[in-house]
């Protein structure tokens, strides 16, 4: 099964999934769940039907077609899926409120038009209805034993997903961060998730626990490829492919792949001028668009750009080599299999 | 067993379940874990040991007392015990930035100390957190079959603790407020977590589900009663036992029960001038004393504070007709029975 065909049978199954586990339960509460609603792309500001950008869902594809490559029965897997899907969406909503972000998806974020206090409660209650979402595991026809394994990984990668985030934002308050602790955060705050998505497709598959380790790693090393290409994209990217100002993480001060990788090699040449310098740019380019120039110089020089598109490669290839051993399983469904593969290599090269 | 005694017993228990579920994994997530055991009193702001406040564990005790009352085994509940006070202590935080509070039990509140952003992130922990503590029923020796009973009712219950804490938000831009909607709002904001406490305690005692529900019913009207006494405090009580300011609730232009009976006696008297002089005092309290001032007087001449003792001592007494009811059944400890009765009569005409 080829990657577009995959997403036209699978994308409509997801999106009725998350429009039931989102919808309206009471006129009362039209305002609370139309949030959530204009949040998915589903409504705009008046809560009136629109067609607007939704994401790709990437996370409920790779848990879905996991689950069809280890042999299981997609339908299994749904809505554990759209679990995912809500818990990814309820984290950007309380991320555009942490990183002071205007916009999402080319819109304006929910917290600019229903202030902070109302979008943080909407995130909460995106948080709740995706463990409910996965409660309904059982309905679908999911064995006890396999509801029961996939909500214990479910809730880790939750913590997990919230150690990450504190992690990023600590680091955006002390001057220095070292490649491994940038490497971690970056494992917790965006890989786990897609690392729990493919081990709990695997998992629904009623797999081995070697092969559900195989998919997990897949996905975690699909997932980090993918937050290194935003990082690349975040000081790189064009505005018009991603939605988000030019440079934009400079402007914000926050330390990603490439400037981390610059002070590590300034650090290692003994230049501990040009670090200092690099350090003072970086702070004053909140508010010097000169600075920022002078930032992106610097990470030019140091080769900074090339670095991280290598590590997004040998991510990539880790992550097919993980896939290969999946592969190696009995019952192994390989229209599923190619789907997935394709999935992941369609992130490589992706410009938003 | 008397109150006293209870709380001797289960108090050590239910807080080593607590420091256990928040304990900080790695030293790198420190300062993550760090702001959680601040804000449940465990140490001060840089993170060494205190005896601070902690809150009265109102919740995991009546989750604990209900498991016993109905003839199960109180060790069964500490895990869901602790995750509901974890629950309830998330929405602390979170609640603490959306009303704009300084303070939290008599100490500076986490979003004081280290801002918004940090402090969103780390009610989204302890949110996490909570599931995975619930997810510890199955190796305390709970059954699967009830470790997803009990999974669901929690589950459900985050859900409507969010919609209730949006229509309490709401009610703030809004004129004016009808009493069922009032109603409604607490039910879910604050008396709802009451009643999955009990709910979940005598559902993991493996208790029918006639009794569960009398649990239930039973622990809901003792969060009606307990939330009304709470409106009476924010207007009428004393600073040195609540922590926070005297009328702080007409200051911060919250609709409590008060208020939205007073509106609905003018209403009913047929007095549309009064109730629009009301709204206008209302709205002009939240920077001028004087306006306070004149709405107590309001409130004073509606009777709405002897209106909301009434309500109190109603829910008080429903809430022992529902607990006689659950002690109707089978293997019911009078023991537990006895302390949980105290444990409810001992809310009413609290200070803080």
């Amino acid at each position: 099964m080829s990657l577009s065909r995959a997403i036209e049978r699978y994308l409509p199954q997801i999106e009725a999934e998350l429009r039931a586990a989102l919808a309206t339960p009471h006129p009362a509460l039209a305002g609370f769940y139309g949030m959530m609603q204009y949040h998915m792309g589903w409504t705009d500001q008046s809560f009136q039907p629109v067609q607007a950008p939704t994401g790709k869902r990437l996370r409920p594809l790779f848990c879905v077609l996991a689950c069809q490559a280890a042999g299981g029965d997609p339908a299994h897997a749904m809505p554990a899926a759209a679990a995912i899907e809500i818990l990814h969406n309820f984290s950007l909503l309380h991320d555009d409120i942490e990183d002071n972000s205007p916009l999402r998806r080319h819109r304006p974020a929910v917290w600019t038009i229903w202030g902070i206090p109302q979008t943080i409660n909407v995130g909460d209650g995106m948080f709740a209805a995706a463990f409910l979402t996965m409660g309904r595991l059982a309905a679908a026809g999911v064995p006890a034993r396999l509801c029961s394994l996939a909500a214990s990984a479910f809730q880790e990668t939750c913590l997990t997903l919230t150690e990450g985030q504190y992690l990023d934002m600590s680091f955006e308050t002390r001057p220095e961060v070292e490649l491994d602790e940038y490497l971690w955060m970056i494992q917790a705050k965006t890989a786990a998730l897609l690392g729990t998505a493919t081990r709990i497709g695997a998992l629904l598959a009623d797999a081995g626990s070697d092969i559900v380790a195989a998919y997990r790693e897949f996905g975690t090393a699909v997932g980090m490829a993918f937050q290194i290409q935003d990082d690349i994209l975040g000081i790189w990217g064009n505005e018009t492919f991603t939605g988000k100002p030019g440079a934009g993480d400079i402007a914000q001060r926050k330390k990603t792949l490439p400037l981390v990788y610059t002070m590590a090699q300034l650090k290692q040449r003994g230049q501990p001028a040009a670090l200092a310098r690099l350090l003072a740019l970086y702070e004053a380019a909140a508010t010097d668009a000169g600075a920022i120039h002078d930032v992106l110089e610097i990470l030019d020089d140091a080769g900074a750009r090339r670095y991280c598109e290598e590590q997004v490669a040998e991510y990539q290839e880790l992550a097919l080599s993980h896939l290969a051993r999946a592969a190696g399983a009995p019952g192994t469904d390989v229209e599923g299999l190619q789907a997935l593969r394709e999935l992941a290599l369609s992130l490589v090269g992706r410009q938003a």
